[in-house]
């Protein structure tokens, strides 16, 4: 069981900085996402856009503000418990919270911040009707482990950027890398459609389209063992592929999911707090930061999470601690003390006479 | 007279990111400031101190900060009043505000929106009795503009940065610098020190310690003309100095000021808002975004500042413009449109074919 003080639902921008505030506090934070990586949104749907609007930053692109944001939180330790879905909550007798994942994963802490963002980011499956006894035998959504492909024969449907990085990616990784696309047209960055035509020009990357995989077939194990593709030329024509693994990258939606579940009050699918005091729910101990909650004038807005989980801190911090008087100091004064051991802190000024 | 869409008093970082956020919304702003640089504390106490609690920068010097959301504004081409503070706030029959500053700068706006910080930073003054009728006539608290200066003699009075910095500076500048300070000790940053040191010893820096300007003498026209400067070695010596400015460096305290008597809502020196809302004041059409406002668990944090501001041009929209839908845009999505004509937006997706 892995137990913490503060336990963040979600490792997007939001989550992330919740540790820093936190940690300010001496408050220690673990984080629970269902993505593989630290980021939410930005790392995994578009690490390479600039923002536009994150205060102090002209232009920052979405994955280099996960950097920054995982570079300032390093020296509070935050711990990780990724690819994995916060699915069921208790209150325990002890009036900590008690939150397991899909995978059985257990969390206990006295606060629980959701950071969810949209929600937990879904898969969008692909209509083929025996798709899901293939999955962890085969057939995966994302890609949570490059190796994985190391010397397999993969094949990856969709037309859009996640297709084209992952087959660029797993060309110099898999034995062979087939991709497959319902049009002839790919929607993504010119870079990485180039790039695909010129792999698939050296041979590296095996290009179908326009085609669907339309059925599945499994060795003696269950395990995926060939694809049946639709190739829709003059006449369409039915191609069998031996493979190890079959990566269906049609986008990702959005859901709640299970917190919808936790008792929580909702209004148009965000979780509603009080933003006149600390952005508590309705189940006291239980916050909800950043665009998965909702008030009267509600901005969905990156910044504005960042300032929900540093009011949402303090009132962690006198729920923890009711008795100690906390006075906040300025990092330009007191500096950052990590758990880490290390300290940064502003160059002291020297008092010296001059002769 | 000035006209504006969000007059904002104070152009701190809070208010210099309204200009931001008002500019999303297509809206003009115009600033005020007291301080004759943009920027408040961060540009005029400690410009050379890093930040470590900025969302996304493990470390900012202020100084750079304040850079980077004058370029971040840049485009949206707000006005400044500088060096001037806002005095008087009026009500117009058109529902808009006529705002004037101690020198008698007119500002009309129909939204007002103070940011002013922890107020306006007044001098701390030497208690030489006659001082204030040199005011503009030599004497002056704080350096404006350093070619004043240029050829002249100059004595600056202080201990730290401000006249350890100045008294550099102006080494270059000024005919004579002499810089007295009640201690032998100075305190400032190391570098500075040193440098002051250095440049006494090559006579261009004329240092008198521990000592202290004790009186002011006049021309015939009522300008500086002298100083009186009482030293203290083993007896007490006193000095004449001919001089044509004296700048007394005593450090800012920041005072709520002029603003204190427009019929705000005033608590523990601060402005109460309702941040259950759109951090607007009890008079509609004024907010208080900031370190300059209060409400149920506020923190002075500059990260609260620009979620406030953020919050508060919605509002403000609405109430400009109360027949018109806004939507929110990202602007990952959308991209951000100056004033200037600039546009800076995301590199969009192609569509292309691979054949």
């Amino acid at each position: 069981m892995i137990k913490t003080d503060i336990l963040i639902i979600g490792a997007g921008p939001t989550g992330l900085f919740t540790v820093f505030e936190a940690g300010l506090l001496q408050l220690k934070c673990h984080l629970i996402d269902a993505l593989p990586q630290p980021g939410g949104q930005c790392a995994e749907l578009y690490p390479k856009k600039p923002i536009y609007d994150i205060p102090g930053f002209p232009e920052v692109l979405a994955g280099d503000l996960v950097d920054n944001l995982m570079e300032q939180i390093k020296s509070f330790e935050p711990g990780f418990t990724l690819a994995e879905r916060a699915e069921t909550i208790e209150k325990l007798e002890d009036d900590t919270f008690l939150v397991t994942t899909n995978k059985g994963t257990q969390h206990n802490a006295p606060i629980v911040a959701i950071a969810g963002g949209l929600g937990s980011f879904e898969p969008r499956k692909p209509p083929i009707p025996n798709i899901a006894n293939f999955e962890d035998k085969g057939v995966a959504y994302m890609v949570k482990d490059p190796e994985v492909y190391r010397n397999k024969k993969v094949i990856i449907a969709g037309g859009g950027d996640s297709a084209l990085d992952w087959s660029i990616f797993l060309a110099d990784v898999a034995e062979e890398v087939t991709l497959v696309h319902r049009r002839n047209e790919f929607r993504g960055a010119l870079d990485s459609v180039e790039k695909v035509k010129e792999l698939k020009d050296l041979g590296k990357i095996n290009l179908i389209t326009p085609g669907e995989v339309d059925g599945l077939q499994a060795d003696e194990n269950g395990h995926l063992a060939s694809v049946i593709i639709k190739k829709k030329s003059e006449a369409t024509e039915e191609i069998q592929l031996e493979v190890d693994h079959f990566i269906p990258l049609f986008g990702l939606s959005p859901k709640l999911g299970p917190i919808a579940d936790w008792g929580l009050e909702i209004e148009k699918n965000a979780i509603k707090v009080d933003n006149a005091l600390d952005y508590q729910t309705n189940i006291p101990g239980v916050y909800a930061i950043g665009d998965v909650n909702t008030y009267p004038g509600k901005l969905k807005l990156i910044l504005c999470g960042f300032h929900e989980a540093t009011l949402m801190c303090q009132s962690a911090y006198k729920k923890i601690y009711p008795d100690k008087k906390y006075v906040m100091k300025y990092t330009t004064v007191g500096g950052v003390t990590g758990f880490d051991g290390t300290k940064k802190e502003a160059p002291k000024a020297v008092v010296k006479a001059i002769d």
